[in-house]
């Protein structure tokens, strides 16, 4: 598993904070790196040519939305998943099992895999290790991720099974890969106590995967929780691997993250507050159908060089919003991922220049969250 | 209202029909040209930026709706329509006639105006000619109407009525306009009915106004009725004046406009279509969600130059409208304005090089309408 076209490439380390590179067949994603996430092969409401000019280099996908619908192997003849989005820059696809678990109230778990029902029609199915890695295969992105079982975190007990469960099929998901084209990240699990989660990250790190990732976090613990455990696991995990920390991307978590090591972020809160109406800024987030914004020039952050900000003002986009117009979703998604993918270049930049955690204070100092 | 910065170039000639730039003072429209909708101030789910790439020239958007959402009070304070949206290029709005008599079942007309009711929230409002005007100077658009009467067509009486009263409107608008850099287009009215045709048109035609637009059709008509009209209305209207034919735009209906001397349409086709998953082809419609597109690698149209197709399969697109994903109708309207605006692209050329007769016989010849 050692010898893949993958390489990290660490160029400076600032506290815990890292920035280097991941070579990928399909390019180089410069880390800390937000990757905003395109369910169902198209981040909502973008074109590629969006998310190009907003500076994204990494997109995530769902493999379980994916294999409902259109289908792996449709997506496979159509070239792989890069060709049929149109996204010719680095891709990553989750092994399925997060909405599996999070998704399916008729789920069915055994060891050998997940029996559930299809939220499109109703359709039964079945994901197993070797099943996740076949599909992941078919859809031909960059980064792949192991088939893993993420636990209700106040169960302790299903948690010590779960985590065992998800060693013994990520050593099923290394023996069923075989593309080498592919870098399988393995997924540390153990709910947020210490030492589990420290037992999981050196059974990761044993597997010496060419990079790992960070699972089960963000799904109801606090963030002091979250933190917490990202300073258990920063000692442990491998220093020359990309860090991953799944389906986390606020801007204070982003910081907090950097702050404790992570190289590789992906949410879909960008494009989902854009769908509600809200737009993040380095200050917080506004609604922009709150009526101060009605006859308001301005454009939502001021000193922004994203497409939105340098040409509509906060009048207009409120104005689509208001008037149900797709171009305000469109509008504020632009917005709100470029803003995250700057807080992602900025701390690269602070970072590299040993200057991040002033950077990192003075953010979290001007941030309200909510 | 003779001194206008407007000025129409009439370039070639070639049987009827017409090939010329209209200048105003926010740049150059060649024509014959097609005006995509942006009704509620955006062409829907496109940015300015796209509708750019696309080579739309100029773009129609709606009094009466942004009358109603957000004002035009509002529009005016944030600098104008052009600075509201972000189209630096040529604007035409309407009169908000033809929606007040098409949206509104509670209207009532009198020789002043028309009263009726919103359709957002159901507040009662008054339209007259004077106000028509007023909003309109407001808005900023490059050329603006005047405030018409569109009468049920299979009713002679009411629209020998109509026509008298919307030549009234007229020299009511003619005497209410202020803004000097704005063009008004006077409109042509009578149905279907050769006769009344000619009489508003030479009226029309009388007041010396920038340009004449032609209303009333496409409203319930037969397409033959349609062009017949076009045909009586050809020798009436002045030569050295732009003639627009409002609220056309199928594909089929251009060429045979073009035929018949139009030197400008507009139409929500484009964008109504992609909302319903259909896309135009030079040969007709196609519906993007039929089974048979599913595996199809192939663009919409093999030889079309848009984004669309130089960028994403038939089967990516229908997966996108299968998922209800937004970016399939952004892929589609694109692909629809697209289409519209090269019809008249390659008309022009024709014309320019005097063989339109035979591009239009061979486009009517391959073109399926449904």
């Amino acid at each position: 598993m050692t010898a893949t076209p993958f390489h990290f490439e660490l160029l400076a380390t600032d506290g815990n904070s890292r920035a280097g590179i991941f070579h990928t067949p399909h390019g180089p994603i410069p880390t800390p790196v937000f990757a905003p996430v395109g369910t169902q092969a198209t981040v909502k409401s973008i074109t590629p040519a969006q998310l190009e000019e907003i500076g994204a280099s990494l997109v995530l996908s769902n493999t379980y939305h994916l294999y409902l619908r259109p289908g792996d192997e449709l997506v496979a003849e159509m070239g792989g998943l890069h060709r049929f989005m149109n996204w010719p820059h680095p891709i990553l696809t989750d092994s399925g099992g997060f909405q599996v678990f999070s998704l399916n109230e008729m789920r069915k778990v055994d060891e050998e895999g997940v029996t559930f029902k299809s939220h499109i029609d109703g359709s039964m199915h079945r994901f197993t290790p070797e099943k996740s890695i076949a599909i992941q295969e078919n859809l031909g992105a960059d980064i792949i991720m192991a088939f893993d079982e993420c636990a209700d975190p106040n169960n302790r007990e299903y948690i010590i099974a779960a985590m065992e469960r998800t060693h013994r099929w990520l050593e099923r998901c290394i023996a069923a890969k075989k593309r080498s084209e592919q870098a399988l990240f393995g997924i540390v699990q153990g709910g947020i106590d210490p030492i589990l989660r420290a037992q999981s990250a050196e059974f990761v790190s044993n597997m010496d995967l060419p990079g790992v990732a960070i699972g089960g976090l963000s799904v109801g613990e606090t963030k002091e929780e979250m933190y917490q455990i990202l300073d258990v696991l920063h000692p442990i995990l491998p220093k020359d691997k990309p860090r991953y920390l799944m389906g986390v991307g606020a801007p204070e978590d982003l910081i907090n993250g950097i702050l404790r090591g992570v190289d590789i972020f992906d949410c879909v809160l960008p494009t989902r507050l854009a769908r509600h109406s809200a737009a993040l800024t380095f200050e917080g987030q506004i609604n922009i159908l709150n009526k101060i914004h009605a006859r308001d020039p301005k454009p939502i952050s001021e000193n922004c060089g994203c497409y939105t900000c340098q040409n509509f003002s906060r009048a207009y986009i409120r104005h689509l919003m208001m008037a149900k117009e797709m171009l305000g979703g469109t509008l504020l998604s632009i917005h709100n991922i470029y803003t995250l993918e700057e807080i992602a270049r900025q701390s690269r930049a602070a970072i590299l220049e040993g200057r991040f955690s002033s950077y990192a204070a003075s953010f979290l100092a001007n941030y309200k969250t909510r």
